[in-house]
């Protein structure tokens, strides 16, 4: 009788277990059109095939975030159905450019295992890979999350905790995107005049502008990802709940402020890994989203002098503009910050 | 001076009647998008290109519903617009595959008249005819309406109410599937084990999540089928009305509920036919979505191994989970049901 | 450290300067698909490949309005940034059919500019012009708007002032419209027996339906374009303005009037030019769009029997139905009137 899944709970989990997540999805123009009407996306290399054709690719790629919510809806319904929270990420990296007409699935490794010493909850450590139909890697990323158990007394498997980098080797990054003619690359049609060269380790970016979310766009996003976290759809459920609303999809704040960070890093085209994340604190329909950035490192690629690789800390807000960078009072987060975000994005040299 | 239409009223119908319905439609992957967005179906034959071309398809078909929906929004400017109620829909068959790049346009007759005792209003039934510019049928369903009268006192043609099949007969099922590779169907990718022969009848399946609905979801929805129903976008309007708000389009609620039965039904991948159904109250914006499924029944199909039929009741409730399979209180629906829909549907056997 | 751009204020811009916009942007069937879905366009030569094809075009053509939106929405950030307001619109000509696949970028000259006396704002005046990769001509507009000066202080360039012509000549209309077959337009699946010829000037037309617009809606839409004007996204700040609220992007306006105005104009499927308009008022979300056109005038393309020109005003209003036609009380618009428009469309002769 057991035809519909609950989710997985602590203790269904098994160490080194890899998970086969349902549906394989293609990609499109629909996709990529409903992405820019979401968050509003200018980045030329993604928006306009002339431009990416001219600087080397066949035809405009798909956003790196875009993929990303594909590959990672994917995931929710065999690991996160039951999670209380969604810890932190690690080790993402882009391997390969996706195209509209290419397919994703994914599967999840079980690389970690750690019960909580409340015995209620343990702590899961999945590394997810997104591949296309021949198996190519796409993208490949660490996420921990805390998860339920269904039964406070069940045996948990011993605690495994995985050792994880702080930080994506600056050397492995660049396969997902194509040597470029860096002569062709129009900056002024871009919308920016900064290369590379031109961000310096602790310089600090306002993003200036603000995004108000409405329920109905975070629930577009997420559908389309075809991700089926509860919190997110149904308020009769939440309405019950502590917090009383729909949480909104991490990935939508994480989407919003990469959008926004266009104003200031608008040639930072790629995002070739994210090294960290943290959703500091949940945003609601209604709130507005700000965003900041500073600059951490700053590296070459091993043999490539056409892109350059920025480090980057993105910090979103919501109901407070970023002009003076807000990201800690004390010890804590500044109570307006949602995300800090560790990320690699490529930039014409 | 009249080139505006008010919509026909009951006394403009006449028997036998055939009715050429505006506008056509190339569908495109940009509404597969939207369709995934609005409603986030999971059915991997409708998701993945690559899925779909393993079993059997040249690439991943529209989803059944998005057609239906396109075929239905023609009909409402010229069948139902001065509508009182839609009181429900028969022998709907989808009878051709329908590919993103596909144009779509639809014809009505009008197959039964019926005042009714008040003088008011009157039943008009027509069968819709979806086609592809070659002529070549694409769907076909009964749909019958309560229509108002411009006039009273305007003599009404003869009644004719036609004689409608309880179901449609499953030996006619299976024109819109190509026979399928059943060896190459990847159960752990489509999200499911349960194939046709692990349903049987009486067995009852809760899907368990639940979505809430907002009025920018549906009036994007409706719109995208070009659906012209004036109740679904004119609050000023409806603001005068008993009702007070907009009417979310019927077919709105069956999609979703369509999209919820994944879970528990994922390899019901093509609704062949539609045998009835029931709008039995309307869903409100902010309401939650739920619903549960019923196979009534089970056929196999006259030559085809590869695929066979369950006969599904789908029901929907708005905010009331589902668990215990909410459908009557005594002779009367239970309050919280709002659709009550009779399909079959094609799985791998 | 300037890496993000407060905009342009009014000292800054310079007579006879041509500024490039970012981003270049390729359209394609997922745009068509959320224009449907945003605004329930249901002209049948956008809406179908078949009907298209059937006169003359190779495929659908992209909606003219949707062709403005783009590239009207890249010039935002260099022109109207600090735009106190959008004054007026003129010499806007539709040059060459835009189809999914194409790709658009804008640049806009400055042919006018002149300080307001209390030396706080001026007026700049753009001519604005979208074309494909090539270089070749897509549309182009003049549009005048008040800038915000940085410093009351500094010194404005001289006044000028261009003179535009008050509508744009007929014979040079037909440029973005393929000679059209004129036997094989279906004006039964079109929608409406109504051709060229039977409009007469002075004729008015209500449109009869009305739109209420969601918050979501007009966010998604004008992302969607690209357009950065914070005033249409930021509620924040909205509600420290006078107005408290976010602001509809005019040009959406502009779409929902024009969908209206199907029932009405259904064979009027090409905007072959904008003579002129004003934003008369404010939309809001929650607030009902409806609208009614004027016949002002008629006329024949040099050369072409195929198709004929409508000049039409297109008034829309606000939670006011238009059966009598609302447009001025006394010298001043009627207080429900939010656009008037003047345009010509090309219908079928």
């Amino acid at each position: 009788m057991a035809k519909t899944t609950p989710g997985r709970f602590f203790e269904d989990f098994r160490l080194g277990e890899v998970i086969r997540h349902a549906t394989p999805r293609t990609v499109t123009t629909g996709d990529v059109a409903l992405y820019t009407a979401l968050y509003g996306s200018r980045f030329a290399v993604q928006s306009s095939d002339a431009f990416a054709r001219g600087i080397g690719y066949p035809s405009a790629p798909l956003d790196d975030l875009l993929v990303f919510h594909v590959v990672f809806g994917k995931t929710v319904s065999d690991i996160s159905l039951n999670a209380v929270a969604n810890l932190g990420y690690a080790e993402c990296r882009f391997l390969q450019v996706v195209y509209p007409g290419d397919t994703l699935d994914t599967t999840s490794e079980v690389i970690g295992l750690k019960e909580n010493s409340s015995r209620k909850t343990g702590v899961v450590y999945v590394r997810s890979t997104g591949r296309k139909p021949d198996g190519s890697k796409v993208l490949e990323y660490v996420r921990w999350v805390m998860v339920n158990k269904r039964d406070e007394s069940a045996p948990a498997p011993g605690d495994h905790v995985p050792t994880l980098q702080s930080a994506v080797d600056p050397a492995t990054l660049g396969s997902a995107c194509p040597t470029i003619n860096g002569n062709a690359y129009d900056y002024g049609l871009a919308g920016s005049p900064d290369q590379f060269g031109d961000y310096a380790p602790g310089e600090k970016i306002d993003h200036v502008d603000g995004m108000t979310v409405e329920e109905a766009e975070h629930q577009l996003a997420t559908r389309l990802f075809q991700n089926t976290a509860r919190v997110h759809f149904n308020q009769f459920a939440q309405a019950k709940s502590k917090i009383g609303r729909r949480l909104i999809y991490g990935g939508h704040v994480i989407s919003l402020a990469r959008s926004l960070s266009f104003n200031g890093l608008g040639n930072a085209f790629h995002v070739a890994a994210i090294n960290g994340g943290r959703h500091v604190a949940p945003l609601f329909a209604g709130d507005t989203v700000f965003a900041w950035s500073e600059v951490i490192d700053r590296a070459e690629l091993p043999g490539r002098t056409d892109v350059g690789a920025l480090r980057l800390r993105l910090v979103a807000t919501k109901d407070r503009p970023c002009a003076d960078h807000p990201l800690r009072t004390g010890k804590d987060y500044d109570p307006a910050v949602i995300l800090d975000l560790d990320y690699w994005a490529l930039l014409p040299r």
